[in-house]
């Protein structure tokens, strides 16, 4: 089975707001860095999923945001999961302290620091899509454990070479 | 819980493919017309899950399509589901006889027609948008039984009077 999740890269002053997801078990994500977001509940578009998410992990209220594109995730050991990635860059409200979200320790990282940090490889793809690319994408990742095997972007397959 | 699935309008002639849904029993749309497409199966993005449905249920392949928005669609009585909503306008092959499909009945229908067919009262916002919205959209529809009682576009609730 899979599941349908948000992910969201707030912007401000040329950074993303970053957590590091050091504090849940049995996490795809454990010691990566990622944006903020999580699962789809009962009856939630999307944007819903988005606001309260940011919200329970930030403290903040969206108040200008995009959705930028959808990332099917395919990995031979976590279920497939189906990515609605979003872009923000206004909202409203104080965020909380970095260390006291229960997921994991945010930090603004400057946008060019964050492709050094541990994150999965293909979310390299789509952090240069989020900074260049205007119109929503449709992107397919398929792992095999760490190793991403095949990346599609809009149907097309795109090549893999560093 | 909730299904994904895709839903494709094939485009010519200003004509929209259109399937009449009297084929399956138990089904949410029993009776109405509908574009072509289904559920996703394990692995697939949205393309993956679009070329596959459009094969099976039209024998058409496509080659020309785009991704124009996800509908979020909640019910009291069916469950959720997140049609990923693509238009077509090029494709291969040969269309199977319109009545071969299995899932109902195939028939190009002049898109202004469309509107006074038995057709969800929701269908018609998102069909609004496919003719006259470039970018890609998030559109929520709650119903309740046959009644639309809400609809949100991109996070703002818009008024459904006729």
């Amino acid at each position: 089975m899979y599941k349908n999740t948000t992910l969201c890269y707030l912007e401000q002053d040329n950074c993303w707001l970053m957590m590091h997801r050091i504090k849940k078990q049995n996490d795809a994500n454990q010691d990566k860095w990622v944006g903020v977001g999580g699962k789809f509940e009962e009856g939630e578009s999307p944007e819903d999923c988005l606001v309260r998410e940011v919200q329970e992990e930030t403290g903040l209220t969206l108040t200008q945001y995009r959705f930028r594109g959808v990332v099917t995730f395919v990995s031979d050991r976590w279920p497939t999961e189906y990515m609605h990635l979003f872009s923000a860059t206004e909202w409203q409200g104080h965020m909380i302290d970095g260390d006291a979200c229960a997921e994991g320790k945010l930090e603004w990282v400057p946008k060019q620091q964050v492709y050094n940090l541990p994150i999965w490889q293909g979310d390299k793809i789509f952090l240069r899509l989020l900074e260049q690319h205007d119109t929503f994408f449709s992107l397919k990742l398929v792992y095999e454990g760490e190793t991403l095997v095949q990346a599609v972007l809009d149907g097309k397959n795109l090549s893999l070479k560093q």
